[in-house]
């Protein structure tokens, strides 16, 4: 048995581990610029698949198909980015006999599509933001949604994007000039007027909630992991469990993404996302039918390997298991560690790193590619090291993570190493109280008098 | 709150980091040698204790009495070796106010008398190796001896060593020569012709219990430990379980443990270590009244962090599990790697750490005091780090240490690294057959034909 691994860095990493604890070869693929990555180093084999540009080489179909071939692969397990969620790769597999750690591209296809996903969560009946059926094309037909979807609400531009072309409407009087407003600044940003409404959700948490189906059809979730701690809507820290979830709300969300899951035939891992208002309503916003990025927090909180399942997922095993026997223990925290710049605006910082020194110990778990010596490069994302604790509960969580960041030494390269730790020391993460935009106002220095 | 730890190396840096997260400020004491020590850049102050030799350092009970005082520390953490099981050390913290994290001087020196020791354990109805009372002083007395001990039994020189004066005797007619003939030569090689005699346990392996109890009587055991696996009565690698004891065994061993434990009035975290014959009969042999180099196997298949249970009984807390609530979980193996060259008689290998790479991710941890750039000294043991995994199984296990030996990258000083490989494809270790005596006849490259 063999697999390919179609990514680079900490995923492809992770993936090769996973493969050898399971007897099974690996094959790494890297561009021209990643000779020395630790993914070459560790895979049993290593092909050049083009140059540094991802656009050249980790984006490049035929020639990690042509690696595949060569190889003898079995499988090719995407990781996550790159061509993770493309349907074309995973169909021109399918065409040469190898298979793909994912599901089918039907399911992506339908996943991918916004609206497609949401009318399928809706036969789930799995809430989605109360909105608009599509483009809302009159101030009559803008009224008649607005009884439906309440107050506040939304009218953002069809094509929109960046913050343009939003407007939040408090009450009824108001909807007639933003609705008119909405519509004009939508032409004059994107050259087309359409807009849709949807219900405004005022400071919802990112809450998003791990599952796995086999061949068998046997589906499980495997609770949630809180990720509302975003930089321009990049995930920064995540948690599992959320630290504000009764135990009624995580029964119905995972219920809703056991459907989902079953509904859209799902295959391997994925991941449910939902937004959470206050008044713990929830929101299905996108399912990710991939691994992601902080799988490991899950990880910690039940024991089960996602990379291990997703392969046995692959190989026609049934899960290794039940709902049942899945048990939430303790509490997980994982910090995105990047070549960036938290002092001059999160400006990557590509470099050499001259010295590396990362914790470990009872419950400390670093994800990375990187080794003291490497050459971090500006071709790819800047994520260096993904720093995983496991705590007995979600205090003991903290002090460890505060530990690990102090333990943490990366030299050569700046990082947002002294961000994590003024986010960690912050009452609004201490008390759990966050919200999806809580880090865009987060001044380091200024809240809370942290330094 | 504020400790000091009266050591260096990994243990220190372990002890640093449980501190840490228990919000309890650190006070290293380190040898001239070894300012740039990870233990010294870890902890939040550093005193200097004396030359590079341990004799002037490590084990200088004065000059790091003086820095306890100096620092203002409340505790103090002997770690293991060293002062760790030194009475008059315990006893001078003591007349300067400072706690010790430990039993108190009267247990430490009555379980550091192995006859002492022995005879708690009777008391205590501990099974002990039958054997005479103390010497015997004539054949007679070694006819009585021996049927009371029953054949096969050995003789011993009193102040024996090195194998030296050891006569196994397989049947009464034997036992006059092997009597006589121990007596001459343990007087040929230690001047003195005493001996006693004890069962001779064939191929026994080496199993001991963790135990912890509390100021408040509260007395648990951990499960045990398999650490048969020792080069020179050196232990190499252990494992939590052990591969071959049954339920049964495992309770009666369990309970003994307890029993010795609560007899001896113990305080804190301590080893009680017991040879298994084939008929599963167990004998105890000694406490180790410290914490232990493989602790964490134990800590990996009961959750439980074994130094901050130390902290919390030394400070006067309970325990923070019952014994009904321990679970042993999973299988964990720690394997040593040592400065040692494996294929020059494990001659000691000092030297510059010029690349070095550890193994992370799922349930892989690396305990060690070393990072690139540092120096490995000739004057201390020669361990340089634990790699210690955690498996759903046995064979989980094994397949994870085989990957994160695979992954481990040392430069620069030679490892037995490739010994442990050799040792893991073992079908003697592979099948969980094995004892004290197994090491000493493994030869790489001719038993099983490992390479």
């Amino acid at each position: 048995m063999k697999i390919l691994i179609a990514n680079r860095g900490e995923i492809a990493v992770r993936i090769i581990r996973a493969a050898h604890e399971m007897n099974i070869e690996t094959v790494a693929v890297y561009a021209k610029a990643e000779e020395d990555a630790l993914h070459v180093k560790l895979a049993d084999e290593a092909y050049c698949i083009g140059e540094k540009h991802s656009s050249e080489s980790y984006l490049n179909m035929e020639n990690i198909l042509m690696s595949a071939v060569h190889s003898g692969a079995n499988l090719v397990h995407p990781g996550y980015g790159f061509l993770s969620e493309n349907p074309t790769f995973r169909k021109l597999l399918r065409e040469c006999s190898i298979g793909f750690i994912g599901p089918s591209e039907e399911t992506m296809l339908q996943m991918g599509d916004k609206s497609m996903a949401k009318s399928l969560a809706k036969k789930a009946e799995v809430p989605v933001v109360p909105g608009s059926d599509g483009e809302v094309h009159s101030l009559e037909e803008a009224k008649t949604a607005a009884e439906t979807i309440g107050y506040p609400l939304l009218i953002k531009a069809s094509s929109g994007g960046g913050g343009k072309g939003i407007r939040i409407v408090e009450k009824e009087e108001d909807l007639k000039g933003a609705y008119l407003g909405a519509k004009k600044e939508a032409l004059a940003n994107f050259g087309e007027d359409g807009v849709y409404m949807e219900r405004y959700l005022k400071n919802p948490r990112h809450i998003e909630f791990q599952i796995l189906r086999d061949q068998h059809g046997n589906t499980i979730h495997l609770f949630e992991r809180d990720c509302s701690l975003q930089r321009r809507k990049q995930k920064v820290l995540e948690e599992a469990p959320s630290p504000k979830l009764s135990e009624t709300l995580r029964k119905n969300m995972g219920e809703a993404a056991v459907r989902l899951a079953e509904a859209s035939d799902y295959l391997g891992a994925g991941t449910i996302e939902f937004l959470v208002d206050h008044e713990e309503n929830f929101y299905f916003m996108e399912m990710n039918t991939r691994i992601q990025v902080e799988h490991p927090v899950t990880e910690m909180i039940t024991g089960v390997d996602l990379i291990k399942e997703q392969i046995r997922i692959a190989l026609g095993h049934p899960l290794s298991v039940t709902q049942e026997e899945l048990k939430l223990t303790g509490h997980a925290i994982e910090c995105r560690i990047n070549a960036e710049d938290p002092d001059n605006g999160f400006m990557p910082s590509p470099g050499l790193i001259t010295f590396l020194h990362f914790p470990s110990g009872k419950d400390i778990r670093v994800d990375s590619g990187c080794y003291q010596g490497l050459r971090i490069l500006p071709y790819y994302d800047a994520m260096v090291a993904k720093l995983i604790v496991h705590g007995k509960n979600r205090e003991e969580a903290i002090l460890k993570m505060q530990s690990a960041l102090y333990e943490l030494s990366i030299e050569g390269i700046v990082t947002n190493q002294s961000y994590q730790e003024d986010l960690l020391r912050e009452s609004f993460f201490q008390s759990g109280e966050y919200h999806t935009l809580s880090l865009d106002s987060f001044q380091r220095g200024t809240v809370d008098g942290a330094v």
